[in-house]
Parts: C-alpha cells; sequence; structure tokens
C-alpha cells in the first residue's frame, strides 16, 4: 500500500498505516459529507459526534470512572507544566515532585512560580538512569499533591509500578499512555500529548477528577481554567478538531487489537526482544538500570560515539529511522510505541548483530 | 474530484481543494519519504523545512519587515486575549480597547486580569451592528496599547480603516488576515487563528514586533512567554506540525493565485454581489451598518424567524452549507473567506431570489 520506513522517532512517532490511510480520506471528503475533515464546523453534528466518539473510546479503554472529566486541550503535554500548579497549588502551598528527567525538571521549574516545590527525589546526578522506589522518597504532609513522569522519553525509563499516596497524584504520562493497563481511580490528573501513543501533535489530553474542578484561585485567565473546558466539554473554544480525530481513529485501532491489555502484551513483547539482546552482548550498553526499564523508548550506546553515529547513519539508509538519542545524553534509542511495528524491532535487533560483527573494538 | 458543497462557516471553513487533495497524500507518505507527516519527527529536517517555507511564505505575502517576528502557537486565538495582557501589561498599566463584538468583550474580560482597561468605544448597545471612526474615540495618554478586531465574524463587521495612533497597535485578525493588503509596520501585534482564511483548527499565528519581547514581566511561565517561542523558532515544545503544514499549502495557493492584492479584489467582487443584492431589496435586511460592512462575513435577517430557519433548512438541501447566524443574534450568515469559490455566492443570491419570490410576506 505505501513503501513505509520503520520510524523509531520519539514523538511525533509512528501511527498505524489505516489510520494515516481514513484521515487522508476524511480530509479531502469527511463521510461523503462534501465538506473535508479540516474545514467543518467544530459545532457541526457531524464534528461533536467525532468528539464525542473519541472521548467515549478512551473513557472504555482506559476504563475511566465517571467521576473524571476528560479534556482535549491544545499547547502540548509542556503547557501543563504551568496550568497544574496555576489551578492547583497557591501562594504558600506546597507539592511534591519526583524529579525522573527533563520534562520533570521543566514541570518543577513552572510549579516554583506558583507555590513551594519539595523535590523528594532526583536522580540527575546519574544522569537519570533510573526511576525511585516507594521507599526511596518521602513525601511532605502538607503536600496538594505528588506529581511523577511515568515514563521518561529521554533517558528510558519508566516506573513499573506507581507511588502509592495518600495525597492527590498526579502523572505525565506523555510517553506510555494506553500502553499499559492502570487504575485511573489512583490519580487525580493525568496527562499526555498525543502526539506519541495516541496520534499526531496539536492535542493534550487531560484526564482530571472533578473534585479538582474547584480548586482554581479566582483571577485565573478564563482558558487557562481547567473547569472552563470541563464545563463546555473541550469546545470553549474552537478545539484542534483534526487532532482529535486522528486521537479517535487512533483509539479503534486500538480497540479492534484488543485494546490495552492486548497491546501491553505485544508492547512486552517488543520490549524484551530488544532489551534481551542488549543483555547478550557488551557491545551494546542500555542507558536505564534495569529495574528501571522503558518499554517505550530503548536508549543505548555502542562502544564510541564514532561507532554510533556510523550506526544511525547506517540504520537510516536501510529504512530504519529516527534512532538518533536525543541532545542532552546522545547515543541512540529505539522509540517503539503502541503503533510501532514488532518486524522493525526484529530488523533493529538484526542489524544491531550484523552490525557489531563488522565492527569489532 | 469530490463532489463538493458550498461550506459557508464561519470557522473551521471551507479551504482550496488542491490543498486538501495534497494533504491527503502528505498525510500518508511525506514527499515519499515513507513517513507520514502526522508521524515524523519535528526535528527532522523535512518538518523543519515545512515550518521555515511556511514562515517565509507568509512573511512575503503579508510583507512583514524583518523587526517582527513570526510565531506558530497554540490554544486557539482565545489564548491570546489573556497572552496579549500578561506580557504587555502589569499592576497599574492601562491599555485601551475598542468594543466590537464578542471577541473584544471576551478580550477585555481578560485584559483586566492583569491591569486597568480603558473600553473606548463600545457598539454593544446597538447588537455590534458597527465599527467606529477614528473621530468616536480617544486613546488614554498613558495607554500601553489599542486593541480592536479587525473584523467581526459574528455581527459581519470590519474596520474599512485602521485606528490611527502613536500607541503600540494590537489587533485580532483572525477573521480577516490575508484578506487585503495592509501595512504590518502600522501594527505592534497582530495575530490570527488559522481556521478561517489560513488553514484548519490548532495553529495561531502572531506577528509580533521584535522591541515587545522585552515588556514580559519576570515570573511569567515560560510557554506563556511570547519570547521563548520567538527564541526557538516556534520549535521550544512540540507545535502543531499538521496546522503549520496546512497554512504553508493554503499560502502556497494563495501566492499561485497573485497574492494577497489578487485575493482582496476577488473577496471585494464576491462581497459585493451579495450585497448588491441584499441593497435591491427589503426582503433581506444586512445586520452592519454600510460603512462597517465586512468583506468575509455578510450577517443578514429575512422578515421573520420562521422563513429564516425554512431559508436555512432549503439552503442546506440544495448544497448552501452553514448559513445559520451565530447563536448570539440568529438570522443568517454567509462566511466567504479567501478559499470560498465566486460560484457559490453567485449560487447563494440566485436561491435568495427564489426564496423571496416563493415565500412573500
Amino acid at each position: 500500500m505505501v513503501d513505509r520506513v520503520y520510524n523509531f522517532s520519539p514523538g511525533p512517532a509512528t501511527l498505524p498505516v489505516e489510520v494515516l490511510v481514513q484521515a487522508a480520506k476524511d480530509v479531502v471528503n469527511f463521510k461523503e459529507t462534501g465538506i473535508g475533515l479540516i474545514e467543518m464546523s467544530h459545532r457541526s453534528k457531524e464534528f461533536m459526534a467525532v468528539t464525542d466518539n473519541t472521548e467515549s473510546l478512551l473513557r472504555e479503554l482506559m476504563d475511566i470512572p465517571d467521576n473524571y472529566k476528560v479534556l482535549f486541550l491544545q499547547g502540548g503535554a509542556s503547557s501543563q507544566f504551568y496550568m497544574i500548579p496555576m489551578n492547583l497549588l497557591g501562594d504558600g502551598k506546597k507539592a511534591t515532585y519526583l524529579n525522573t528527567g527533563t520534562w520533570s525538571k521543566k514541570a518543577i521549574k513552572e510549579a516554583k512560580l506558583f507555590g513551594t516545590v519539595d523535590v523528594a527525589y532526583s536522580s540527575e546526578e546519574q544522569t537519570f538512569n533510573r526511576v525511585p522506589g516507594q521507599s526511596e522518597y518521602t513525601v511532605a504532609p502538607d503536600s496538594e499533591y505528588l506529581y511523577f513522569v511515568s515514563n521518561n522519553t529521554i533517558y528510558g525509563t519508566q516506573f513499573p509500578d506507581f507511588p502509592e499516596t495518600e495525597k492527590v497524584l498526579i502523572s505525565d504520562m506523555s510517553s506510555d499512555i494506553l500502553s499499559r493497563k492502570i487504575d485511573v481511580s489512583r490519580f487525580g490528573l493525568i496527562f499526555a500529548g498525543a502526539q506519541k501513543n495516541m496520534g499526531p501533535a496539536g492535542v493534550t489530553v487531560v484526564i482530571i477528577r472533578e473534585d479538582l474542578l474547584d480548586r482554581t484561585p479566582e483571577n485565573t485567565p478564563t482558558m487557562l481554567t481547567y473547569k472552563t473546558h470541563a464545563d463546555k466539554g473541550s469546545m470553549f473554544n474552537t478545539p484542534p478538531c483534526f487532532a482529535i480525530y486522528v486521537v479517535g481513529e487512533v483509539l479503534k485501532w486500538l480497540k479492534k487489537l484488543g485494546g490495552v491489555e492486548a497491546i501491553e502484551a505485544i508492547n512486552r513483547e517488543k520490549a524484551g526482544i530488544l532489551y534481551d539482546y542488549i543483555d547478550s552482548t557488551e557491545y551494546y550498553r542500555g542507558h536505564a538500570e534495569k529495574e528501571s526499564r522503558s518499554m517505550m523508548n530503548i536508549s543505548f550506546n555502542l562502544p564510541t560515539p564514532e561507532l554510533e553515529a556510523q550506526f544511525i547513519a547506517e540504520a537510516t539508509e536501510i529504512g530504519l529511522n529516527g534512532l538518533k538519542g536525543h541532545r542532552s545524553i546522545g547515543g541512540c534509542r529505539a522509540s517503539i510505541y503502541n503503533a510501532f511495528p514488532r518486524d522493525g524491532v526484529v530488523k533493529l535487533v538484526a542489524f544491531m548483530k550484523e552490525f557489531e560483527g563488522r565492527n569489532k573494538v
């Protein structure tokens, strides 16, 4: 159908081909209405159905309880870094953060503008190669919430289990939402940019427990108040229609595949193929400690930076794209989100073996 | 090619068919890279070229001087309502606003959170059926800026000439950007949601004079500081890639058509056809005063609300879609932005005549 390469990009990231093909059709002529999806009024019954359907599917696939609102917002996950403390902190109030990578660090910086931040754990001195276990940090008793990043895209680490706390638990799940089964009822707020596991860039999903909607200080701008969007079903202003639509199509694909449990098994298998090979050789070294390894992003090094550059260049030549690590740690990274095909992982491992054989040190 | 209806929606609004067809192709496989546009890393050289190209075309078509930055932001025009005063006002500082419709009113509400607002003119008591001439308002001498909405989508009014002021001039051009020639150098800041004249929902263009980038108060969240995005070429975080791409394609189409001067002539002709007919009959009454009429949105009434409902229903039947007026004023509205075809206007006028003949009062 389409001559595809294997796209290991960390986000925007590979999407199911059938979603792309359907989107292409709908962009020009949505369901034979004679109007393209991207030129259709967001208040038309056709588009309202798109949004409703996307929300319903997300609720079904994640088993989101009724006392949670689902919001489709703009501005990327980065906008949640300030919206969360803007809505839930305030002068003299405190929040606890676990610092496990670039994105938690950025979130901490913004939170400090709105209240007191207690960084209860940081793996920064170990180049963020691990996430903490429950015994490695204490949540301040006067904290409004505990904030953590579920999966650290850049460093390839992931919380195998979520923090246990009586506080409001908040998680940035941008890079692993819908990749494994979670119990939403344990969280106060979950957010995720769409462009890794859910769709294209341009929409951020926020799942928020209803009682948190009433904590926003007065004089917060209307558009930055969660309640504004919750009350209007994400239609207070024109939403990012196309991105919401694609998320809906990705969720349909995921449902057909068997839902989150099915994809979790696939994800474990895909990551296992890669980690098993890395563990079998000294040539490639994983960045993350074993207990903190991510199923989504596998960051690894070769013996020298020169070999890494050669590896990435040769991989690109044979259709294995986007393997360059983030500029902050260098090396290589394979991002293998939900829609990344198993065959691509197998092909990567075959290439890694072959490359090692040809380039002994 | 595609069985199209005439889509008079106020936004998201009709786009050139050739843009839709090209977008459909690129969504699946961007320039034969084997990666779809919406799954491509925003830091890939291919996508960086898309953003650069979109910015260059906008600079060329609007003749934007070098001391202005062009930003592609998220959150809709509604997010500019607070970002402008958040960056450019401050306690004890004042700004002057012209209140000519729903969107200026919303902007005024947000500005009040950040400073003193002087509403120098309002047509609210006349259901916003006009915009002021230069002699009808005074800008407070201690104002930081003068803010106005160039075209009022809901009421169908448009400033025929822009305010003359020595203050920083700020305009919401969401519904008429690129529809007529303007002198950007007269403005401090121009912003526009894309989904009327430029592309799909999901991206907002901000054109800002460089000296205004240094006025943001300390402790403003990073993502809400214009300078953050200006310094990083709108790539501080993942941008709304697809929307930026489509804007670029629309700009290519506009350039091929002859640019802003050419489209302005076409727009004047299209609006003229409709207004000439409205002026020739008592049956249809335009909402806007003649001197304030918009070339983009033509709001009008029929003799009774019942006839309006019948008119809209019958128009929809024959492929004239989206003619219902905004819920705040009712009646009918024909939005005929740049990409709306002249033939659709002719067909609408023919239907209006025919409907009038059949439904005398």
